[in-house]
This record gives structure tokens, sequence and C-alpha cells, in this order.
């Protein structure tokens, strides 16, 4: 049956899925921005922040006027007024005068430094003592210390976090152009498949995959279009990939665990324009039977049938297919948490394939445990019950009981 | 200044959150339910499969009627039909009988074991030699194997991950109860604070915490809903507090970095029936003038002004409130990511209150290594460089090069 695959390996795998990039741009209001990723490098068109701030509850000063002050030896101040925020003072501070001045205020003509409350003693209206000398631009932002006009501030292909679109409001930015989020054409294939709603007869099963790929669609950053439940059928396949190719950035098929309908999926690709043929096969268990073809610039995914080896696919490969349709750059996605825990019994493994195992992660004491997860291939409950995956070399024979193994978190996280 | 404040340890603080619960329920179509908390156990309403399976492609034959098969003495089989996807076959397999299967079939009626394709071959049409002996039920997934019938698949409180979406469509579940997503009033405060499209005076700032903790709260399951630019003025704040009240289901007021717009905010929030004060401070860097308080059940939150501050503060306490809001029990939720690393230099702090210290990850030959961004305090940019927070405990003073640290990656996770 080897014969029938070019079976490729996951790093040939990975690499060629740099045949595929961005889907567009579009620009979006700020405040929807969270979670998309920039098509351009961001350029801060201003100092931030723009003028001198305190960053301390105190009085402006000029900060050598402070030289030699200490608790037995105060230095006298007189005090000609207080700094509102958001406003620039009107009058200045000069020689021996202190101006009081919040957190965040603006600070006044001729201070250079903010003396902090608690170094201040107030003897009457118009006097304080100060019991500590402050350096020139102590407690004090300046112009730019944040981010320089000119600066690059954040670089294309970046995931954009909470703290990034908050800088991007810091510099005024209303909107912001981000790559388009790619569409995904899904389709469930076989004629074994009913709707959720229906009532399946003898032999006959619910669409489960359609729901699991849309929500790791949605996972992932790209938004899924359910095409519908196609029967093995080569006119009714073609005529579905075709709308998908339409519609759509990517065409997902899942189904077709046979070796007959895996053939039909093939079959169904080929008919269309500038097609190739880049992975037919993977050396992962599980996951082997997975076809990824492009059409154009389109990739033309066939993932398997079973539910856990089609999720284990998308987690593996469809995760960073999607990156590369999303315009993200080598690092500037937030990578999925990996937790580094130990193997709470031995794993073999075939050598020749990676392999990928369910585990379910436990605290013992005060570490960490993964429990393998076993079951029958075909199954869904080992997923629902694991926390992640761990891989098993292509060149190793299996894991032992107390090695360090890292745990690839399932969408969302850990425990 | 130590005595305006009822600070908290971190750790009372967060049994605090304990106060709030779940904002109510709401059923969704499934397709709209990935990342949504259960409200409900669900209990499988039947077995998973609700038939007998093939696992493989092969030949379905009775178990018994291949012992002793081997390369050098094949059992001889009548072929007696094919198993069609989705059909229950009407034909049996009897005494020396075998029926084509594929991936996913149903086991006809006689069958109780299935030999791999591979370990047959085929003489004519109607005629099979297995060389391989097979134990009953191999190759075989049999009803309830994945699920039984009566067993709790997924537990009230659990964030819904692809495979649980999936689990959910297999049991032909099409419509779930979720936990209504928690609506959060944001108000930013403070005179110096101007709308992002507007051309900022001097002394004046843009409203970065705005889109920071919209952003946050979208990456924590919440809704936001901005209230305004409010300034320092009692009547226009608690007049926004209660527009909050009514409409949301917490109010966080950002802002009053300053002593007296602190005690604005605590002013404010003391007016409205069934208040409690719960927090006014905690011992942390950043992070400190914190006020969490509830009016019933609802719970109000004075961040720090400090984009920094603020953000640091949601990471820490927000995001359990977030989780308490929406109905996730304690492990049902995907924890954020955590990587342990080491540190590339010394950190000092002051015992008494926990710091965080913003790091940037970075690859060191096979290691991570974890870099320090230190900054003024006030600026976003260390926010912007860094992949996620360091606690340096309480009773430390301090953490060293070369030691082993955990990262609480930022929202999203890390490099």
């Amino acid at each position: 049956m080897e014969s029938f695959f070019k079976v490729k390996k996951p790093e040939e795998v990975l690499a060629l899925l740099h045949h595929f990039g961005p889907c567009g741009e579009e620009e979006l209001q700020l405040e929807q921005a969270f979670g998309r990723v920039l098509s351009r490098d961001i350029v801060s068109p201003e100092d931030l922040p723009g003028f001198c701030r305190s960053t301390m509850d105190g009085y402006a000063v000029r900060a050598k006027d402070t030289f030699g002050a200490s608790e037995g030896l105060p230095a006298l101040f007189e005090v000609v007024g207080e700094v509102k925020m958001g406003e620039d003072s009107p009058d200045s501070v000069r020689q021996g005068q202190a101006m009081r001045i919040p957190t965040g205020g603006m600070l006044p003509h001729g201070a250079d430094g903010v003396v902090m409350m608690e170094y201040c003693h107030i003897l009457d209206t118009q006097t304080i003592e100060v019991s500590r000398a402050i350096s020139p631009l102590e407690n004090v932002i300046q112009p730019g210390d944040d981010i320089k006009k000119g600066a690059t501030v954040l670089r294309k292909g970046c995931w954009l976090r909470p703290q990034d679109i908050g800088v991007l409001a810091g510099l005024g930015l209303e909107e912001v152009e981000v790559f388009r989020k790619p569409r995904v054409a899904i389709i469930s294939t076989g004629d074994e498949i009913v709707p959720v709603g229906d009532d399946p007869a003898d032999g006959q099963v619910r669409d489960i995959n359609r729901y699991t790929l849309e929500a790791f669609c949605s996972a992932n950053g790209a938004i899924p279009e359910f095409l519908g439940i196609c029967p093995d059928n080569f006119e009714r396949l073609k005529g579905l990939v075709e709308n998908g190719l339409e519609s759509a950035d990517a065409v997902w098929l899942s189904g077709g665990s046979s070796v007959g309908t895996r053939d039909l999926t093939l079959a169904v690709f080929e008919t269309f324009k500038n097609f190739e043929l880049l992975v037919h096969g993977i050396s992962i268990s599980p996951g082997k039977p997975t076809i990824i073809a492009r059409s154009g610039e389109k990739p033309l995914v066939g993932l398997p049938g079973h539910v856990s080896s089609a999720l284990i696919v998308a987690e593996v490969f469809m995760a960073p297919l999607l990156a590369r349709l999303s315009g993200l750059r080598e690092g500037g996605k937030p990578r999925k948490g990996r937790v580094s825990v130990r193997l709470s019994r031995n794993i073999e493994s075939k050598s020749g394939r990676e392999d990928y195992i369910r585990v379910r992660l436990r605290k013992e004491g005060e570490e960490w445990m993964a429990d393998p997860v076993f079951g029958k291939s075909g199954l869904i409950s080992p997923l629902v019950e694991g926390h992640g995956l761990v891989k098993v070399d292509v060149n190793t024979e299996g894991l032992y009981k107390g090695d360090l193994v890292e745990v690839l978190l399932f969408n969302g996280g850990a425990v």
C-alpha cells in the first residue's frame, strides 16, 4: 500500500507550505483589530510621550536647587502653583520655587525633575521643605522616552495583542491595515455521513468533522465556510470543490479513510487548473492519509476521515498553513502553549514515522505529569480527555517513563 | 501614603474574586459554540459509535475461521459481497465466508472481526487467501467503545475546544447551553485624556487604555462596551458608572494615577447600592493602586492609569475575574501558556511585594532565555517588546542570572 503514496516526512511537508502566502489586506477600525495580523510596518509618526511628564505625585523643581538637601538639612521651596492634568502650566518654576504636580502631569517650564510627595514636608500654603536631593530628569519621562518618532514600532506580520493595539492608539492611529482572514471552505465527504440533526440509520454516522474543523479554523484566525456533505461521487464532489475555490482561499475535504475514497479526492483535485500535488501521505501516525495540493495559489487539502486523525493533522500542519495564509511572519505569531512535563509511563513507537500521542496533564505534588491517553484508532474521546500532544520522534523507538517531554497544548491551552 | 490603602496580598485578592459568579445562560447553535463555556453537564444520550465499525480496509470474517492461518498455510475464504459505506449489509457472513469492507464500514451480521487488506491475497472474484489469524473484535470498534450512553462527556464550566464541539456533534446535539459572555463597561478617566482621533494639546494624552482593555476583554471571552472618557468630575463619573451597572456585568475604570483621582473613583463607587469595598491597593508592582469593589453581584474595578500597570493587573487579576463571570470552573479553562526558561541577568526586587517583570524570550542555542525588559514606569513599549511576565515572589529579594523561571505569556502566547 506504501507504493500508492508519495509519502513525505513532516519537515518536508512544513517546508512545502511556504508555497502559500497571505490572502490580501483590509483596513479595520482599531477596536476591531485584536488578534489580527498587521500587513504593514508601523512607523511612529511622533514622539511618545509628546511632552515631559511626571511619573509621581510630588513637586516639580529645578534639580540643582535640591543639591545637598537631606533630612537633617532640608531645602526650602516657595510653592508657586499647581499643575493641572491635561494642561500646560502658564507659570514657570524659577530658582527656589516648586509647583505641585500629579502623576502624569506636564512638567512646568523651568523645572527639570520631580520630588516625590513623601520627601516633601508642607510648612504652609506657600512653603515646603524637601528632604532629599534629586538628579535632573528624576521621576520624569521625556518626549520619545517611550517611542521615538520614526521608530518601527510593530512589524508587518505580527499578531496584534492588547498592548500592541494600545500602542497604535497612543500613536493616534484610528484605523490599521491588516491581512484578510483566510476563508476556508469545508466539505465533509462520505456516503455514511449524515447531518447532525438527522437520526443516523445503521451504518451511518453524524458529521463530526464539519464542526471540529470549523472550530479549528476559528481558533486559528480563519473563517470557516461549510459547503455541505458530499457522497462519494466524482461529479458532485467536483462541483463543491469548484464552489469552494470560487468563494474561499482554501478548500478542505475530510473523509475517505478507505483507499477508494482517497483516490476519488485526488482525482477530483486533479481536474482543477494549475494543479500541483504537493503531498500524498505523511509519515506520521495518526494522519498518514493526508493530501495537500494546490490550484494556483489556493491550497486543496484532503484530511483523514477519522476526526482524531483529522484534528491531529490540523494541529500539526493546518495551523502552520493558516498562519501562512494569514500573513503571519515567523516569530510574529503567538505560538501555541507548550509545557514541559514528565511522562508517567513508557510509550512505544514504530520508528520511521512521527507518532503523536494524546496526553492528559495531572499534578503530582508540585510537578506536572503527562498520562498517555490510549484508545483504538477512530475514537474522539481520547482527544476530549486529552490536554495536548506529545511527539515521538521519527528516529526513536519510544519514550520512557520519567522522560521530560514537551506537550503541544490543544487549542486554547492547558489544564 | 501606605495608610490610605487597605493593601491586600495577591493571594487574598484572588480569593476575594470568589464573590463573583456566572452572568447567566444562553442557547447557541453548535457552530457558534467554540470557545464558549458549558453551563450544564453533557450526558450522552446514546452509544458512540452506534454500531460495529471496521477501523481498516479489509475483509469481514468470523475470527475463528482464521485460526491457524499463516503465510505458509493460508486459509481460504469465499467472498460473498461488499459492505457499502453508510449501509447495513443485507447479507450475512457464515463459516468460511468473507465480505469486503472499507474503513468505517458497518460490520456485517455473522462477522466478528476484520482482516487487513495486506494479509489478504485475491485469488479470483470469489476467493481470497488469508495469511494471518485475527482475534475476535480485531480491527473493529463496538457500540459505546468511544462513548457510552449515560456517560458524562463534558462537564459544566468547561471551555469548548474543537474536539469538544466535535463530540457534541457526534451525539446529535445541534444546540448547546452555555454561559453568557460577561459584558464589561469600560470608562477612561482623567482630565488629560483625549480620544485617539484628536490631536493632543500640550499636557494631553490619547486614550490608550480604552483600546488595550477592550482587546484584553475580547482575549478573555468578555464583551467590552466603551462608555466614554470622563474628566475627574464626581457627578459625571457617577452617571457613567450608573450606565455601566445598568447595561453591563462589570464596570472597569482606568485612570487616576494620582492620589486625588483614586479617591474620586472610590467616592463614586461608594454611592452605589449594596456597595462593598473588597480591595483598596494590592501589594504588587506595578499595579498597587487598584480598587476592587462590588455593587450587589457586579464588580466595580478601578485600574491604574498607566497602561502598563493596568495591563499587568488585568493579566494577573482581571483574567481570573472574567473566568469567574464566564462560569469557568477550576481546571475547566485552557490556562494561558507558561514556559520555563532561564533568566539572562539578575533582577532585584523589594521584598514585601510581588514584582512583575516584563521579559523578552530569545533562543540561545537550544535553550530559551528570558531577557528582562526594563523601562521607567508608565511606558508602554516594554510591554510591546516583551513576551510575558516573570513574577518575583513576595519573600525574595530578587532572582539570579541562570535561574529557571516561569514566564506567564501575554495573551495569545509566546514568540
